[in-house]
């Protein structure tokens, strides 16, 4: 009899908790599993900002597939995907193509710039390794820069970024550290830097609680961040952004503009011919595509709703890995025969957002909130907490944040 | 009585060991001394090379002047110069004008560029920390956008460096280390930087014994350096530059162009009406200008002849040390009421040129030859030694190197 061919598209949080609980709990006679990933290393999305703004080394934030994944037991394949073609049940790579019995499909997501004029050519967005590297490379240039220019240029030293939700806000409380850094490297004075946080909305961190909100912003303020609320960011140019609020427009020249406001599910999935809903595949109870019983689809292309509020449940890393495993234990059902499949049922411990290494919000599942210490306590305890999931102690030892 | 002003300007090796030296050798009552300097800041331009390449921090090499000079003894004016208007017996500052009885110029080099087309606006120049800064970044940076471009831009990873001179082997040294460094921070195999040093002259280190030339070369070459001797820079663009070797031109892409062929005099002296010799000013014994007994002129501002050879002193560090404390001798006479001044004598102790933190290649007083670590160690000697003499042990054991 063949083995069943499971391949999993995508190292990302998804991905990877996919990989590594099969591995787990399916012998290597049972199936031959095979994961297909752009780099050699998987990277946790949710420090991104933090290498991004070049508080953390990008290193910290990366894990080397084979140190987690067995090869033994798993084909690892560094290749990218051009397409899904479920009704020929193949996966088209850049320098191949690939079978499946069953497939996985963890590709992640892309940034969404809701058709903002020059946003995709001039801005910077927080996607990966090498794009965090370059941010963290680029504003330090413009910082160097600086002096060295025959006229003043302001426009070098001010930063925008382009939305006040969870990515955005927790970079620019990265940034609001990293920019006292930045001055000292480059012999500037604090005042003549910028940092402005341009949101669309009326609030940052829409749909956080209101107290934890306000906190968050008189913190950040006092660290010299700018808030521009209800202000859409019109155009992006080479020269900066142009805003509009209340009906005025007003330009801000910035050599350094970051777009963190939205995301959207990798396109190749639409393209594929999925059915999508904001770049998302609204997928069944047991994670299957709707129309597919042999494609799973999780993490940031899979769209869920939360029952009790009938709104989808937001794209996180929390999210993500629950999905892993709901998917993990339900390919291991397929494969020994069973046709009796666990519905996903997400289960929120809680949301944590960083103002910097030193400072944090959050809300326990218990409805409890945190402030400082306690958050940023907190949120180690989440990101060690999946380490630990993903490879044991010495992961959490190795890559840890204490 | 008035007591004398003495102005120096420029905290360089000259303008500093003239001011270290002279809050030695006078008493407050004898003399008011004042130093006029653009950064509060004095730096060691020998090491520029290494701050460029990012294998030094820029701390190590700067030294505040506060740490240095006695400010009870010596006014410090932080200010740029913009002329000596010698006739007055004044110096115009950016921001104000100062008085002199007497006067040192120790306002250092610029890059001489030859006329070459484009050099200016195109090429960086190890001129001071900020470019030093500048450079290390942009080079930084060019590695980071590597893997961010839809095609491959190999001009990014391509660092040419004109002039194999003295600072350009030391450069490409310092660099030749650093790519290894850079290439594993940005996931670069090293097979794809070029690293080229080009040549007008028929070989590197002109002047230098040609056995220590050639090995040198070799240990270069083993690290990836490319060279182009016997080759002109014609012209230099955005796009890189072009070329020529035996009536025949090609066209180097690069985005990372450094000049480090040549220095002159800083064209304020030249401006202010003295007469030169390449920006250099033709200087009597006694190290004052020829027309102006109250003016001396020092380190890369002032051209010395060696008698035996007939050629004109090279502007090192080592001599420009020398001119300070020659100077410093005059200067105590002249307040003194003496006018016997002494003469320039220049000791040249020894020559050492380094190959990366790793490697250096040296002639010291005698003629002895001296290669590896041996050259390493007589060039931290030098270096410590200029800073034992600038800040006694305390400043080496700070900003040493061990």
């Amino acid at each position: 009899m063949k083995k069943p061919r499971i391949v999993i598209l995508g190292a990302g949080y998804g991905g990877m908790m996919t990989t590594v609980n099969l591995q787990k709990m399916l012998g290597t006679n049972e199936a031959n599993i095979t994961l297909v990933n752009k780099h050699d290393y998987h990277y946790q999305t949710t420090w991104l900002h933090e290498n991004s703004a070049g508080t953390l080394h990008h290193d910290r934030t990366r894990i080397p597939i084979k140190d987690v994944v067995d090869f033994n037991k798993v084909d690892f394949v560094q290749d990218t995907v051009v397409s899904i073609k479920a009704d020929e049940k193949k996966v088209q790579l850049e320098n191949g193509e690939l079978e499946y019995d069953y497939l996985v499909v963890a590709l992640g997501f892309e940034p969404a710039t809701f058709g903002i004029k020059g946003l995709e050519e001039n801005a910077f967005m927080i996607t990966n390794i090498n794009s965090a590297r370059l941010i963290r490379d680029h504003i330090e240039y413009n910082f160097a820069r600086y002096n060295n220019e025959n006229e003043e240029r302001p426009e070098l030293l001010t930063i925008v970024v382009g939305g006040a939700g969870f990515t955005g806000i927790e970079f620019v409380g990265e940034l609001a550290n990293r920019v006292e850094e930045l001055c000292r490297e480059y012999d500037i004075d604090r005042d003549q830097v910028r940092l402005i946080n341009v949101e669309a909305g009326p609030t940052a961190l829409a749909g956080f609680d209101p107290e934890l909100v306000e906190y968050a912003m008189n913190r950040l303020e006092a660290k010299g961040v700018e808030f521009k609320l209800g202000t859409m960011i019109k155009e992006c140019t080479e020269e900066g952004i142009i805003v509009e609020k209340d009906g005025e427009q007003e330009e801000i020249k910035s050599k350094n503009v970051i777009w963190a406001a939205g995301v959207r599910g990798n396109s190749i999935v639409e393209k594929s011919g999925f059915e999508v809903n904001r770049g998302r595949v609204p997928v069944r109870d047991d994670l299957r595509a709707p129309n597919d019983d042999d494609v799973f689809i999780i993490g940031d292309c899979a769209l869920v709703f939360n029952k009790e509020t009938e709104r989808p449940y937001p794209p996180t890393a929390q999210i993500a890995i629950q999905m892993a495993e709901t998917t993990a234990a339900n390919l291991k059902a397929l494969v020994r025969g069973s046709h009796e499949l666990e519905s996903f049922e997400p289960d929120i411990k809680g949301t944590v957002a960083s103002l910097g290494e030193d400072d944090a919000i959050g809300v326990v599942f218990n409805g409890k909130k945190l402030y400082g210490w306690r958050a940023v306590f907190m949120k180690k305890i989440i990101d060690n907490r999946y380490l630990f999931k993903l490879g044991g102690l010495g992961l959490v030892l190795k890559k840890g944040k204490f």
